[in-house]
């Protein structure tokens, strides 16, 4: 993956970003989707150019809505670092002020109560006055400064399942296995690509082309992990890897807000044999489901992403689909060769 | 049915029908959505009073994506009515010129052939030049005025099946049969307000509360009908009603349009087991599945009622659901007791 294609997470390139010319942010000449660049893509490690690696120094901000941010929360719980970062949240319903921002409306006072900030974009403001990017999340912020130090979605869970490992609580399995790096790695950039970006390819294009394309690109890789998925558990076998975690956030999200909201309408995960027996599983897993907020979802994507109530845009929340469903039986653990379940 | 409840089909209550106040038409004080009243209700018959049942003097007027004009499209070809009553076809997409009109921009020079005229609202006019209501399909012309003469969707099939009987083909079906009528017609009230129009009063719901009541009276006759089909294979039996047409037409767009579109989410109809069987069942019979269009459903949904490309909404055509499905088996035949296809 291409520094370049390292871009930045939940955003929506609307008119709002780009008032002066009214052409919509991130949308090429032949109306594709082209996500921006992220900012902050300084790395953790212990070499003096990199981040410090320090239990209480960083605070995690995200969306519960957010599936960029989502990973890194879910991998940050199955490690056990809650101790170490704490957590920031904002509202899934994105302010329209200046520009298209992210809001501590569910705080009290509708501000963080660690950072005292009303917007994520006063962090990234923080680190860089003249910053004109939109804020995204995931973002870490350095207590002491305030500033945001890192919003490299793409990296940040592996930073966590790697050099933040002195801090896995005791047990904690190993996402990132040495051995199989370069597999997940390749399998990531096409998780990223086809399916993660690829819904929102299918969304944000301004084209029936561009559409029609990212469409039949997602549906392929789809029924190709669907097969996949019918001989293994997991992506690579029996034990959760952080591939896993990179796929679960998309699928999680699919029925319940791309299938309509993004027109990724050619089936419903649910209807997919292996790839909902799949999500399930990895739904009733510790660290997925308790950090799956259905709610936050669709109110993101079916209110605050696609609609716009100033316009007189219909402001009504779909009413379907039953979550209920996720809680049923999967029996996925029958391809298993240990017969047992991933234990956390 | 009271008189107030046939309310006109297949129109838009957009901020078009009501620019001096900018609140949609149709719309109640409670957001909930309430169909305008037909206009021309005279119904067809031999009385003096009413309007001559005359072969080729009268032209049927629809678009293939209107579920109200599709019955009576189905009901004239099941009969055999094609010779003597022709049939004029719109355009999906609806222009938003003065106010929301119905446009033959499929016809050669955009005029119908035989009227002789560029849109639906020009044959309202005819008949009344004060009319202030939207035009809407169906609509019978008389040829020789070329003046709309009947609007009422809601009886019009059942002037097909009855005063028109001297025109059907041989061995027609009876799909009104005498015995009947009153279950039929107590049926046909319940398909309406709670299936029919039932989808449309969730997607012009202006409020949280008017659409989810809509929702769920919804979903609950979709699981009454669900279950009913499961012990028959039509709703009356073994033989198919008008009952059945009105249900159909609006089954066959619920998974391509109304699930997103309209946020009839809950299931698509190819979750049911009965009503997907029953829907496939309809769909390969003669006069069900060949006036069925599902290119003109989706383009009208999707791009003319749900959005408007003025104003920069996103005029991009979902490429999903694959509609082979309906064409697989459906095995439905076994539920009935005559162990064979109805003919028609």
């Amino acid at each position: 993956m291409s520094q370049n294609d390292q871009t930045i997470s939940c955003k929506i390139p609307t008119e709002a970003n780009n008032t002066s010319t009214n052409k919509p942010a991130e949308i090429k000449a032949d109306g594709s989707f082209n996500r921006q660049t992220n900012r902050f893509t300084t790395p953790f490690g212990n070499q003096p150019d990199e981040l410090p690696v320090e239990s209480g120094r960083y605070r995690l901000l995200w969306s519960a809505a957010c599936p960029w941010a989502h990973r890194s929360v879910i991998v940050r719980k199955v490690l056990g670092l809650e101790s170490s970062i704490s957590l920031g949240t904002v509202s899934p319903l994105r302010p329209r002020i200046e520009r298209v921002d992210w809001e501590f409306s569910l705080d009290k006072n509708g501000a963080d109560p660690v950072l005292n900030v009303q917007y994520v974009s006063e962090v990234y403001k923080n680190a860089d006055p003249d910053y004109t990017g939109r804020p995204t999340v995931p973002v870490m912020v350095d207590l002491e400064t305030k500033k945001a130090i890192n919003n490299d979605y793409f990296k940040l869970t592996n930073y966590f399942e790697t050099v933040w490992a002195p801090f896995h609580k005791e047990n904690a399995p190993d996402l990132y296995p040495s051995s199989l790096r370069e597999e997940i790695d390749a399998l990531n950039d096409v998780i990223f690509h086809d399916i993660n970006n690829g819904v929102y390819k299918c969304g944000f294009a301004r084209s029936q082309e561009a559409y029609e394309q990212a469409y039949d690109q997602l549906f392929t890789r789809l029924d190709e992990l669907e097969e996949r998925l019918s001989k293994h558990r997991f992506l690579f076998g029996d034990f959760i890897t952080d591939s896993d975690v990179r796929f679960y956030t998309t699928l999680v999200r699919f029925d319940a807000a791309y299938y309509s909201a993004f027109r990724t309408n050619r089936n419903l995960i649910r209807e997919f044999k292996n790839l909902w027996g799949y999500a399930r599983d990895l739904y009733q897993t510790p660290g997925f489901g308790e950090t799956t907020d259905f709610d936050a979802i669709k109110r993101h994507y079916h209110l605050s992403i696609t609609i716009d109530p100033a316009k007189g845009e219909v402001n009504i929340l779909p009413k379907g689909p039953d979550e209920s469903v996720w809680r049923t039986e999967h029996n996925r653990e029958q391809l298993s060769g240990k017969k047992e379940k991933f234990l956390i």
